[in-house]
């Protein structure tokens, strides 16, 4: 082959591995995205063999995560990408650790699952829980869609929603913490349900992140601890 | 110069930029092991004032996150580094995103403290509270102590001590919950100590985090999510 045909075949070659790398992205956040569903099923229907496949299913995407960060490892040593393509990279990195430790929060839904076990909630005590994970399940679902559509402004809106998610968490703490006050019997019940909302609340937290990785790889800017105007303004620029 | 001094002097000059980056690490842990004194302080000794400074200072450590992110990917792009060299990169990456949100979890614990304000906690309630901040900050210490030195078996011995964290922070949770049954009085309390506790007990896990880079970088091989008796194998090769 002539050099520059040399040249366009490496070229074609790198860039199908980094499609593969975003497709195996892609593969592992929806694995983390059920994990996620499981882990809520099964706490709201009180069902505790869904609790036990959800952990028992978590060192699969542990598993996931290995496997992208050495590919990642890989791509970096032998094509030792510039610019955009190492940004890319770099933000599969951060993104894979924050997908690994949403499905570390799964895990911890479904072992309070199995701590509440058969005790009786009241009916709108899981009402509000199951709200907060209807939002926070849509924040995590638009955070893959925005990476997979590379879709900035989609990720912008993700990381405004999580403003509404952390009012609907403190609602719950505080009406958690009347129960208890009002009958000590509630306190095992209320404290299961406090640590889940909190679970989920992490995992709008970890969404913004991937969102905010995400901007990085587009936009080249880190826009971590910035402000929602500052953010904005990164994004319409 | 000739070829090889050239390359010597190239090469000096990128050996003195991973050993700032090293340093700046280092400085970066040094901030947060003094923000999560000073958070455990002003939760133990109810001091406001401190509590304060500590969420205000929190930026310091997001900024200095973002600016040893950025002289990575620097590296990265104009050294191309391989091998170990990379590796160390790669580890300095995680190391600070673990090393930045230690430094959220001491912004929670101040929270908790200004929460806390006035009430008057029970003298044994905090005192478990003290001993469980002592052993975490032992292990961040070292952790860091480890990666300053490249010392493997520290690392491990970090690795090693989380299991007596995780059981001493169970055994505060339930000493907790009895002190809300006995008396709703109790309550508020009783949950600020909870989350305070769950906070150390995750600065400990982050401990964990950073010498598991520390173990990968030095080896060269993913640590992660392997059993105890796994990683001590791998830390003796």
């Amino acid at each position: 082959m002539a050099g520059e045909q040399v040249h366009q075949h490496i070229s074609k070659q790198f860039e199908q591995e980094l499609e593969s790398l975003r497709h195996r992205v892609l593969v592992m956040g929806g694995m983390v995205e059920s994990q996620v569903a499981d882990a809520v099923r099964s706490l709201l229907e009180n069902d505790v063999a869904l609790a036990e496949e959800v952990i028992a299913n978590d060192y699969k995407v542990n598993a996931m995560e290995v496997e992208i960060d050495e590919k990642c490892t890989e791509i970096l040593a032998r094509r030792q990408p510039a610019a955009r393509d190492l940004r890319l990279v770099l933000a599969v990195i951060k993104m894979i650790a924050d997908l690994e430790r949403i499905g570390d929060e799964a895990r911890g839904i479904a072992r309070q699952a199995l701590d509440l076990g058969t005790r009786q909630p009241r009916k709108n005590q899981l009402g509000e829980l199951e709200q907060l994970a209807r939002q926070v399940r849509s924040m995590l679902h638009d955070a893959l869609d925005a990476f997979a559509r590379m879709d900035v402004d989609l990720a912008l809106k993700v990381v405004e929603e999580d403003k509404v998610v952390d009012q609907e968490y403190e609602t719950i703490v505080r009406q958690q913490i009347t129960y208890m006050m009002e009958d000590a019997r509630n306190i095992p019940i209320a404290l299961d349900i406090m640590w889940s909302a909190r679970s989920l609340e992490r995992i709008g937290d970890r969404s913004c992140n991937i969102c905010e990785y995400l901007i990085y790889y587009v936009k080249g800017k880190d826009v971590r601890h910035i402000s929602l105007e500052q953010l904005e303004q990164e994004v319409q620029r």
